[in-house]
């Protein structure tokens, strides 16, 4: 049995292979191999997969598994495995309460105070007047929601059934959607990418919001429409954004947004996970393949997640 | 008896007039007015308290009191009152993790790379693996403390006496100082201004920071050696800092704060608390003073704060 791993990081593949030093471990298939038992994602799913007589998993090194939950992407009888882990879920929080925090204390209007040589005094009203909103209840968008409630926000929270969480007000489905909205200061988007959330971040969304309300998208790229966000910044429906996913990344040079002033953008870089950090898990997942068993965190074909 | 409220924010005024509708409220005095029993200190101390015979209470509207705990500015008989409240302490903690998170994700690196129309994916330490030194564990330093351990960054505190705080490695005293101090990825001054901390944020203690650090001051301008900041900025011991306080408030344009790339500059407004929200402990205070009664947390002459 052989484990494919293609286009993998070479600090990735090497951590892997140290700590499964057992494993048969190639980086490239013959059309049709029925050795290959195990094969792990990365950016981009190789052509062929969906052909492997023997593939029992498809191991996604990040958390977001919509790329191979498309139909024929892999075999149908191939289980869609992932990383979950609590290094993810905390780097998930501290991104989300520092761009909460960026955001509710000004800074980007501070900075640019600073480059003119103004330094004024200010107020900021207190965390417990300020509502933020997290969309996607996971196992991410749960641990954000409970650090931004315990530094003081009001937090509510949405997802598509109903979850709940100490201290935050839960929210489900598309009818409750526009109340859950209608308070938030900041909407954070820790979504799973489905059928159902693409685009999700649009026009009819951001105009039940606040005025002036500010989005930190750090689920997909494809949630937003891009558009959409700079006529909602320039009607001043929107006062800023923080973006670390975007619909072609890299994005090219001449994107729009890189010089837009109400945009922060980050480099995909919300959660990560060091070759040393996830390596343990792959391995993991890899020998259940091989003894046939379920992984952790198999995704649900049905749901998308 | 009077209250005398000397250049006085009119906001603040106001609401401690709505407040205390029963006090006898004056802005200006005459040279040793009997009556007044009380002063309220905003940013200057006026010439003349120190004459003024009944003066029982002198209030500060913020927490700082080091302009008058100095020998001669007030009776010696009066006493010395300020504000303090949870709405500072939550203010504080948010301003700390804010900059700590900042630093610590190296926005200022991310923001100059989209300037630059650069997008290159990052890995991040663990906060666990990162040290954040607070110096001073009064009400703020000890709820900042607080908080980045919550967030899961590795912390320890550092104040004149040993204070003990849950999950929190604490050192005390001048001896103390240096093995504080070589761990500390990220260093938070928000010690009290005394004789013994003017200037301490200086070469000596730069020093003993790991190279690269970062540094957070949100107590007071004369704790910093300014220039011996920029030095330590450009040798690289330093990586950068953030600064709500500074000798001279506001700076004269010409500061060369304004324009460091390594140092981002906040007006004086890491904590702040509207009329609303002091009027009711101020005019509490002014009603001790006019019972004869020691105000809620007084400064001590002898410690200076």
């Amino acid at each position: 049995m052989a484990v494919l791993a293609h286009h993998i990081p070479e600090a990735y593949l090497a951590a892997i292979r140290r700590e499964g030093n057992d494993l048969n471990i190639t980086t490239s298939f013959e059309a049709g191999d029925p050795d290959i038992c195990s094969a792990l994602f990365w950016l981009d799913v190789p052509a062929g997969l969906s052909a492997l007589p023997s593939l029992r998993l498809v191991l996604s090194l990040g958390a977001g598994v919509e790329r191979l939950t498309k139909p024929g992407v892999i075999p149908a009888k191939a289980a869609i495995g992932r990383i979950s882990n609590d290094i993810q879920s905390e780097g998930m929080a501290d991104y989300v309460l520092l761009h909460v925090l960026r955001q509710h204390r000004q800074l980007a209007r501070l900075q640019d105070e600073q480059r003119r040589r103004v330094w004024e005094w200010r107020l900021w009203p207190r965390a417990r007047d300020v509502t933020v909103g997290v969309m996607g209840l996971g196992r991410l968008g749960s641990e954000a929601a409970r650090k931004l409630s315990a530094m003081g926000f009001s937090v509510r929270g949405w997802s598509r059934s109903l979850k709940r969480i100490d201290g935050i007000e839960t929210f489900a489905g598309t009818p409750e959607l526009p109340a859950f909205l209608s308070a938030c200061h900041h909407l954070v988007c820790l979504l799973p990418l489905t059928h159902e959330t693409e685009n999700i971040l649009a026009a009819p969304l951001f105009s039940h919001l606040p005025r002036g309300a500010f989005l930190i998208n750090a689920g997909r790229g494809a949630h937003l429409d891009e558009a959409a966000l700079l006529a909602a910044l320039d009607s001043g429906q929107l006062a800023g954004a923080t973006l670390d996913v975007l619909r072609q990344e890299p994005p090219t040079p001449d994107h729009p947004f890189f010089e837009h002033p109400g945009i922060l953008l980050t480099p995909h870089s919300a959660v990560c996970s060091t070759p040393e950090q996830i390596a343990p898990d792959v391995v993991e997942n890899l020998r259940r393949a091989e003894r046939g068993e379920p992984p952790l965190y198999a995704a649900d074909r049905a749901t998308g997640y």
